[in-house]
């Protein structure tokens, strides 16, 4: 990797501490963004931050945030400075001291202001890339009517101020502690899919999108 | 559930969407904390808000956080409000329309004002209490230093301002869709965990402490 191309894009997204696992690298936000399932919002209020989680997606340069018209936090985000973060725990590091546990993760921490989208050309493309983050099944769902689409409002924030953080492998010890009576080691965390589970009230006949069985196998029973 | 009994301790955590979703029994509260991993903690700073993952652990009445003494995202948290975000996706859940796409989840947040913890014996306590989250490990490592502990900071945040949220089960499409011709239905989402592997560097003849195994089963091979 070319450290060069790949600098902080502001100050505020600089990581201080721990900075050997800072990543500016657009490929690697992007990345743990696509792992990501939810991401944790923040927006200052008057009573103090609030976080909630979120469904997003991404394009290239831009991740988009919905939720319903009537939905506060996010009528509040508009316009403001926000914070929408992104964690994957990758595995539990037990070492040799307490001292020394840690965690597995990659995480990606985007700070910018939050772009209302209005146009409804963008409005309609934002609700179907959110809706095919994980799995996409946009093409095979009922397709949104102008009102529904209107009802769900839909945030933008540029992927600018972006880094990631990435820790991986085993603990590190003090050198003091490595020929001590203590075990040191790791524990793999991941997300595991279930297979998909027909809702109890389909009709006969309709079978999974092939897209949905593709990702996640084959149907299991409910 | 006697719902008198379980009111919310403050607006400011008093859920008005979908409000038929929220839980203000500290029982529920507490065993979704049990059950996440990290916490999404946000800060309000001069820059906007920040929101950064962190290990947690907790008592009967109070959420404890840690970091380094020279982190500075916790520096600036002491004394301030803050919120604590603990999110669980349990599912996915594929609507016949778009639009009622939604997850299945468990998240709990907590508002308050971060109290830092500078007592000794509390601190050790925290520290113990944060070790053992996960799983209990804490007796099993060698015991932190003094100094070791003082490069640490612990904040504390009561759990009174808290809410949780959950959402569960299938899809709710509209009437008039339900014998259209879209597939519906849920994925669940689980955190998987490995087996315990050994560090490379670990010397011949330790075994993985009893809880370590018990919890993540036998060890597995690097």
């Amino acid at each position: 990797m070319d450290e060069q191309t790949h600098q902080p894009a502001s100050d505020r997204v600089t990581l201080r501490r721990r900075n050997q696992r800072a990543e500016y690298d657009p490929a690697v936000v992007r990345a743990i963004l696509d792992a990501g399932v939810v991401a944790h919002v923040g927006v200052q209020t008057d009573e103090g931050p609030i976080v909630l989680p979120m469904a997003y997606g991404r394009t290239d340069d831009t991740i988009y945030l919905h939720g319903s018209a009537a939905n506060s936090m996010l009528r509040a985000a508009r316009r403001t400075e926000i914070c929408v973060t992104v964690t994957l725990v990758d595995g539990l590091v037990f070492a040799r001291s307490a001292f020394h546990n840690s965690m597995n993760y990659r995480s990606v921490v985007i700070r910018g202001e939050a772009r209302p989208v209005d146009d409804l050309e963008e409005h309609g493309d934002a609700l179907r890339i959110i809706t095919d983050h994980v799995v996409a099944n946009w093409d095979d769902s009922r397709t949104p009517t102008t009102a529904e689409i209107r009802q769900t409002m839909v945030v933008a924030l540029p992927l600018t101020e972006s880094s990631a953080k990435v820790r991986s492998g085993d603990p590190v010890d003090e050198l003091h502690d490595l020929d001590g009576p203590h075990w040191a080691g790791t524990v793999t965390v991941r997300r595991a899919f279930g297979p998909p589970v027909a809702a109890a009230n389909l009709v006969a006949g309709i079978g999974v999108p092939a897209e949905i069985a593709r990702v996640f196998g084959e149907p299991g029973s409910p």
